[in-house]
């Protein structure tokens, strides 16, 4: 989760909400992102996503059997729909998102009998740092001089 | 409708899922795309997600407000977070997915407090010939000889 929270930052100092994500396989870093839907004008340009598809052209494959994703804030149904068609095996997030989450919040999309693959989950991993982030992010958008 | 049968048609062509996508501003076609999960080892490469992806590009934003979505298959939950984000204006879409839809089945995701911009949804346009090449892919699959 360190190194998510490293692309949650790069993501902030670029202007993006800052959310990253990792995707590892026996321990090892294969994939990781931060949020650059503004960068690339592109709405589906969460971290997950973003993670998912690195990984994906890594290991050659559209199912990423047997890989994790670590990420530091509760996917939304966008991205936890990628996370259940990616196949990942092990879900650990930090922040829970009660207005925008899937996961632990909202439709709770794994729960659903029409949700094909869940995977384990695991919240409230780097919970403080991530959620941290995000407020000082989103305080320094409402109030310019507050983060200087 | 016509141009995203087209693109589930040329999708089946290529050995993928038949579903097709066009998004659309004042009846112009914007981007079209056909499912390639396959062929890019992506598993976020649904229909929906590549024509969005497009569109934006084209009109050089993350929203694509006051344009439409034509599908040949009511969206997933990713597809239809993708379609929230993008805040597109009208979603019309053919055959309903009861097993993996997210619209008029399943977490129906535009009713949910959650859910931050719903699209006008409407349902069964083209939905014969839509859940027809469905049917003839997966039955083809079955039994290789019987679209001989």
């Amino acid at each position: 989760m360190a190194r998510a929270l490293d692309e949650a930052r790069a993501a902030a100092a670029r202007g993006e909400t800052p959310v990253g994500a990792v995707v590892t396989r026996d321990g090892a870093v294969i994939a990781a992102a931060g949020n650059r839907t503004r960068e690339l004008n592109d709405p589906t340009a969460h971290a997950e996503i973003l993670a998912i598809r690195a990984a994906c052209v890594a290991v050659g494959s559209e199912r990423l059997v047997g890989c994790d994703l670590h990420v530091t804030l509760e996917p939304c149904p966008m991205c936890a729909g990628a996370i259940s068609f990616a196949r990942i095996r092990r879900l650990y997030f930090g922040a829970e998102d009660p207005k925008g989450g899937a996961v632990t919040s909202g439709v709770r999309l794994y729960g659903q009998p029409t949700c094909h693959h869940a995977p384990e989950v695991y919240p409230g991993i780097g919970e403080t740092e991530s959620a941290e982030l995000l407020r000082a992010f989103f305080r320094a958008r409402r109030d310019p001089m507050s983060g200087v």
